[in-house]
């Protein structure tokens, strides 16, 4: 019954590009108390992710983009502090649509999950226990298929779902190699990510590189880039290769639509096949990618690296920090 | 015991492009005697096909290219004069890789399956009964999976691939719209080969024309060509598309590489699939294939157009006015 002030992240402009701190506006505003089937969350991490230029583009996309003048869409996980909800207890924490704030009030149907695994940080779940390592662990298992005896390459090597992905890859029995972009990611994936090789594509060695690397071709590529990078790995594909298409991070913007190398005659020629794949469609094994990750991660198999902001304020601008490269791992911003 | 004369076609230049009648010469050999485990066959049709580009070119492929010298490399039916292979009889009508020759003188590996349908005419094995139709039938059940309620494109439509794949989709219960290069082809799609609409890709309204005989986006396109034809295709793909990568026929080279709109926002976007077909990885599926083929040729459901030319003097000419689209149908040559 009572409400509660709490300050908010608002999309104030629409970029023409990545988005930078000068789109955004932070503002005091009051919630409503939770009517019927809504609770209130203080939130206790907020995600930043690669995908936000796209789900604040104009442009179609696969999900609606954020309207001008209303919070920032994110997912955020946090405690139930008063609910109006039967599935849901106050003292809960969840992970869901709560956007770039300090408190939501949301109807229930913002909750994607209940964080079960309280004996690991609840931050996870918007990481490798959240969308980045459930989109590697289902991709991977479902497009990917690698197995021992595989050669499986990923863009993005140390990003927050690529490392999963590459990690979850060496699992599976396959060796892994990495593409990633600078001397400290490739240390980091040789050391952190237990990849059997990295590569800098920076270094103006990309393709020779990835041709050592596979002698005998690669039979999996975990794609979160497309341009350049993809362009040196279509041609060593080897016969039945399978390319998971996860994200497009390489290409700034698509109007007007880029163009490259064509694809076709490489998937013609290798019998390959190439699968978008967005985690959305498949929450009906969230449960599972989420059980399996976390029992990975208690085995000390799977390792993760969070990039920490503290406070609301650094939100404005964490998204262009992204696409500069100065995180390492999985940016979230903590708050309280 | 006895050796025979016959003419033979030998491939005596190698093209810059596509073969013309002057990188051939017809000659007369003297086969030696079949050996044990070899045949001789009398050819009765042999086949002429857009994938002998490939075969010629020197340039990496999915088959080594043919040697200078030595007789161009074809699917051929033909008839068993002499047998020394225990699993084949005098008087077979067998299909098979015999070459662009009168007689052939092969290993009984070369035979690829042994012509049963004798109440269809044997041409057909190297047509709607050979790899054409074959390739059809598997790669759309096999990747494209149509069903009712599905909007199945085709490039290359009235083709002896396209036209057997867009009525397969038919059949399977989709709406198919065929994409030709001219108007008569056009009224060959809609009249003889079953499909809802087709369209004329040189009239120059190709992206408009699919828009609208695909309000709501397609959900499997079988594609023979890459190139324009198939950058207007990729932006209608409806969610979960499958993309069945059979042929490249639009491009006339692949050195230097060209290249195109990028494609993988739409795999991402529309968590579609694209996947390559060669039909000499589905060995097994042949003999099921042919016989659902015979059956709906037999029930009037599946129909082909054979374009017929005559004598063994007209292969040297024959591929390069299959690029020149002069053919209405599966081009093969009739020996005597």
């Amino acid at each position: 019954m009572t409400s509660l002030a709490n300050r908010k992240v608002i999309l104030s402009k629409r970029p023409d590009g990545i988005a930078q701190a000068e789109h955004f506006e932070i503002v005091d505003r009051t919630d409503p108390a939770p009517a019927a089937g809504e609770v209130r969350i203080e939130i206790m991490f907020l995600s930043v992710e690669p995908a936000m230029r796209g789900w604040i583009a104009d442009t179609g996309n696969y999900s609606e983009p954020v309207a001008l003048g209303s919070v920032m869409r994110a997912l955020a996980v946090g405690r139930i502090v008063e609910s109006c909800a039967d599935a849901h207890s106050k003292g809960d924490v969840v992970m869901g649509w709560f956007g770039w704030q300090e408190q939501a009030v949301v109807p229930a149907s913002a909750i994607i999950r209940t964080v079960t695994e309280t004996d690991l940080s609840p931050s996870l779940a918007l990481g490798v226990l959240g969308i980045n390592g459930i989109t590697a662990y289902l991709a991977m298992t479902e497009i990917g298929r690698p197995g021992p005896g595989d050669t499986v390459v990923v863009s993005t090597a140390a990003g927050s779902v690529g490392s999963a992905a590459g990690q979850v890859a060496k699992i599976l029995g396959a060796r892994t190699i990495g593409i990633t972009g600078s001397p400290r990611k490739v240390a980091q994936c040789l050391e952190h990510f237990n990849y059997d090789a990295a590569i800098d594509y920076k270094s103006g060695h990309l393709p020779r590189s990835l041709a050592d690397a596979c002698p005998d071709g690669l039979n999996v590529y975990y794609d979160n880039t497309a341009g350049e990078v993809s362009d040196s790995v279509y041609p060593l594909l080897a016969n039945g290769a399978r390319i998971v298409v996860c994200g497009t991070a390489a290409i700034p913007q698509w109007s007007p639509w880029p163009s490259g190398p064509r694809i076709e005659r490489h998937l013609l020629v290798k019998r390959a096949s190439m699968q978008g794949f967005v985690i959305f469609d498949h929450m009906e094994r969230w449960h599972e990618a989420v059980s399996q990750l976390a029992d990975w991660i208690r085995a000390g198999q799977l390792r993760y690296v969070e990039d920490v902001l503290d406070g609301i304020e650094a939100c404005p601008h964490a998204i262009a920090g992204l696409y500069r490269g100065e995180n390492t791992g999985k940016r979230i911003i903590r708050l309280a």
